[in-house]
């Protein structure tokens, strides 16, 4: 056997999120699935950098898997895994990686983004990629707010620990966020948010948040305090599922 | 009664194309169905621009109908339409129109937008608005020949007249291009076709053929040698519609 990695892209819409569950479609399920296809029909685990939610998309999210050694070239197995992949998951990029790799140990960071139609009529076209929002957001508020996430802080405002959100001990809430920008392109508003890993729901709750600001409901002072004290119920509920989408993880 | 017109916005993904049928989704069928829920359920014709086909978007289709004369600003009333639309269609930027207005005979121009999606791997994200083509195509060859497009010329190498199509006689195959360029975003390669009018297919047999020039199997020459021939057997088979958009008609 030898461990492979590859990029995994995927439109969340119609998926239960990246990890397998006991009933309903999923990501990893679909994967391991193709992969079970490639290995005379035995069951492969697949490990994921990050476990993205119900309707939540990927154009960069990272997999590990074993398989059998493949003697006929990378691009062929790409192929046939592809192959055996449903429309709404593709992988690109694979490579073999040491027989210990663990994309989600290995990962130093993630970067996601989130968007935001910002229009009075909702758009057909973006209803699967973005959350429609009217009246008009004053995005120059919304850049000052998350100026304020840069760094290291305790970032239990706006999630919990993902051990916490299964039932389990939860862990520290503290968090590096290294850029959080939001740029508009015509309609549009988009933010870039990177960090070394990410409280459950994080991005959303942040977003739910930073959307008040935008509005004018919420000063660019009282995100930063409510960042500040570090406790759950301050937040927004959090933004939808459809606009947000891990686009790298970083190594 | 008033007559209005408005811009509509679509995913033409599960639609059987613009025009109403006898049976089957359609944008129209659509349409009619919400504009007769604000006419106490009385029949309401649409007029639309430009009848796409299925499978086909738009981002800027023009429509006009007729409705009670109405009281309460056109702001309530696009409120009021939208709510009755299905998810995948809008419309935006209702206004009054004169009585006999007809945005098909009104227009002086459409704009189109065709979407390759060029790389080795298929994208789930973008599978729904392109065409995944590989290998790599060869974008400045596809400009020179999308090049000789540009000005009147007889057209019928690329498509038939639309009464034609619909089994009626056919009227002139001569037709006004304006604008014929491609641009590259990251794997993207972005087609935009400016003319008068468009006849049956003919933007998708030009991406069709063009994709050719991209592969090196049609040199711009023949291209523009298919062109002049003014004969339907020499295009390539037409590109699929998904990738193709009608994003603004011109008045």
């Amino acid at each position: 056997m030898a461990r492979f990695k590859a990029i995994l892209e995927y439109d969340g819409t119609d998926f239960l999120g990246y990890q397998i569950q006991a009933q309903g479609r999923t990501v990893q399920g679909e994967l391991e699935k193709a992969l079970a296809r490639l290995n005379a029909d035995r069951p492969v685990t697949a490990y994921a950098a990050g476990r993205t939610d119900s309707g939540v998309h990927a154009s960069g999210q990272v997999v590990a898997f074993d398989l059998p050694a493949w003697r006929h070239g990378l691009e062929t197995l790409e192929r046939a895994l592809n192959a055996h992949l449903p429309f709404d998951v593709a992988v690109r990029g694979l490579q073999v990686a040491p027989d210990d790799y663990h994309p989600r140990f290995a990962a130093r960071g993630r970067r996601y983004e989130y968007k935001i139609y910002n229009a009075p009529v909702r758009s057909p076209l973006h209803a699967r990629s973005s959350w429609h929002v009217w009246p008009r957001l004053d995005a120059g508020a919304m850049q000052v707010a998350a100026g304020t996430l840069v760094g290291a802080h305790d970032f239990a405002t706006f999630g919990t620990p993902p051990d916490k959100a299964r039932g389990r001990p939860g862990g520290s809430t503290v968090r590096t966020v290294r850029q959080a920008t939001w740029r508009v392109a015509d309609r549009m508003l988009v933010f870039t948010i990177e960090a070394d890993a990410f409280l459950y729901r994080m991005v959303r709750s942040i977003v739910g948040t930073l959307r008040r600001v935008g509005a004018g409901e919420v000063s660019p002072l009282e995100f930063a305090q409510m960042l500040a004290a570090a406790d759950r119920k301050q937040a927004a509920p959090p933004a939808p599922p459809q606009g947000l989408c891990l686009v790298e993880v970083l190594f």
